[in-house]
């Protein structure tokens, strides 16, 4: 089997997938596949409560959090956030250091006026902890000068130990750290959810999904099958902790082998920022080898290295499901291609 | 195996859940699942075309209508609708039948007048084709006067001929016809597509899904995956002509069943409505005996025969991926339970 060193969705482990296709077989003795489950069934509502207690458990969330798992990609929740959390102030800022975050505050303009730095009357700070197309992380949390921060954690849930009384609000797609596309995950103050802006359409209304446990209207439940899956394996894999030394070993091996060879480019952030763990952006300091080195890497069955098409070069997503033996190899192949010729 | 009677998604064809299962291992010879696959790559791209031409196919879509599959379930287009069809326009009309109408027509009642018959200056008539709840159809598509037709064919979808002609915009959650949530169809005719009302998200726009191909945000890889499976499934039975003369049958095959034992009790809609034939509902003439019912039901294999949780008594969803065998094997249990005691 190849490795897939996407940076959308993360790679499985292989004893997930085994698990994920016997549900597609007959789903915890129903006798049908979990594709035929409704999600008002007591067999659904016994699944998405064990997902939130996993979340709870791995990430430590407090009871004064919510923990919602919604329907659509985090983009949504650019506009989510400032329709919910708003209330009635006019301003908010965003902390922007690459693309996710530029659009995040471009699309709460909407709505507001978006400042560049704390202000005594924000209504929040919004940052990117990782930004998947710069392969950017935030070395450190922002000082916001008292006002809830708001972090997407899209790109590092799981990867980096996540203080969430330090956030009002944590959002993440689903699709990096809990297996499968098509959810994102909210973690909210509950204090912090009042009155949302005129003409919020129900679905973007947080209070609708506390009060239904993410369940008001149709969701996702193959991919809350996957994330409860995800989450046994990432509890017996020892927990954030262990995941987080996890993607430092994964992210060293591969920054080792980029730094250790003149054929290859890496940038180097200054603070506040530092290089990604789970999305390294690199490229050949000759970018004419790069069909060469995608050719020889999909050969190895290292697949799917490409960059972000609007900055092209080359990109390896290390997400928590990524088994260390799939970077050794990576940084085997990076070794290899990066001798002088 | 057991088949799945429920209304909320469809049951698949053994055939279709053999291919998803080995798309989990190793997905059209890339190596890796389709849930390790991005978006944004050329298999991918290829595949969410092939989808939008299957459906074309299909239903007889013609150019001038955009084809979307977006994140969210059906009721996310009760707020998509009004903000994007509305126009100038400050009223439109809302036909309700049903539960699914009525939240429809309360949804849009926060961005317009809801009348409940055509007026020239509405700006269209949303009608739900098949109520999931109440277990009713409409017999006739309405007089629209007119104007553009709105239809949540949800429930209704490959299982009814659809003239797409015939309506401005229809929309359809995938769990029922596609064979997995986290999608809903929307076919749309471009010309009726301008300026949305201010405040709109961008999720919720659909010009950035035409402009897109549904791919703008985070979408759901896995549903597109198994939409594909779907539609070559139901090409192969002969398509939408085909399907809805088994819907027919299967639908007699339950009435015939019911109708012919004093056990149950079913409504009689009256024009403009009729018995739906995707979703029957009934009750047992003695409510006591619904708990033996489903334990009988159960012991043959015949799973989710319980009504919406509002209303209660029983239901038998009959979706596109239902097969003859199914609907055969329920009504077999209806006559052998309706027998005098």
């Amino acid at each position: 089997m190849a490795v897939s060193f996407s940076a959308g969705p993360t790679t499985l482990p292989e004893s997930v997938l085994a698990r994920v296709r016997g549900g597609l077989e007959d789903w915890e003795r129903t006798g049908v596949s979990i594709l035929e489950i409704g999600q008002r069934t007591p067999e659904f509502e016994a699944l998405a409560a064990r997902v939130e207690r996993g979340i709870r458990a791995l990430l430590g969330v407090p009871p004064s959090y919510a923990v919602l798992l919604l329907p659509g990609g985090a983009s949504q929740q650019f506009a989510m956030v400032p329709m919910n959390l708003l209330g009635g102030r006019r301003r908010a800022t965003y902390l922007c250091h690459g693309t996710w975050s530029h659009l995040a505050a471009q699309e709460a303009g909407r709505w507001c006026e978006v400042l560049d730095a704390p202000a005594a009357d924000a209504a929040y700070v919004h940052c990117t902890v990782n930004e998947t197309i710069e392969g950017i992380a935030l070395d450190a949390l922002p000082d916001a000068d008292g006002l809830p921060v708001v972090g997407d954690w899209s790109s590092a849930l799981f990867a980096e130990p996540l203080d969430v009384e330090r956030f009002g609000l944590v959002y993440a797609g689903a699709q990096k750290s809990l297996g499968a596309a098509g959810l994102t995950l909210v973690l909210v103050r509950k204090d912090l959810l009042g009155e949302v802006l005129p003409g919020t359409p129900t679905a973007f209304d947080y209070r609708v999904h506390v009060a239904s446990r993410s369940l008001h209207a149709t969701s996702v439940p193959f991919a809350w099958f996957v994330a409860d899956l995800m989450l046994e394996w990432m509890t017996a894999e020892g927990g954030v902790p262990a995941l987080a030394a996890a993607a430092r070993a994964k992210a060293e091996l591969v920054y080792d082998a980029l730094d250790g060879s003149s054929a290859y480019v890496t940038a180097e952030p200054s603070a506040p920022l530092r290089r990604s763990r789970t999305t390294i952006t690199f490229a050949l300091r000759e970018p004419g080898r790069q069909a060469r080195f995608l050719r020889e890497a999909r050969e190895r069955g290292l697949v799917a290295l490409e960059g972000h098409a609007s900055v092209g070069g080359l990109r390896a997503g290390l997400y928590a499901g990524m088994p260390i033996e799939g970077a050794e190899r990576l940084a085997a192949f990076l070794w290899d291609f990066g001798q002088p010729q």
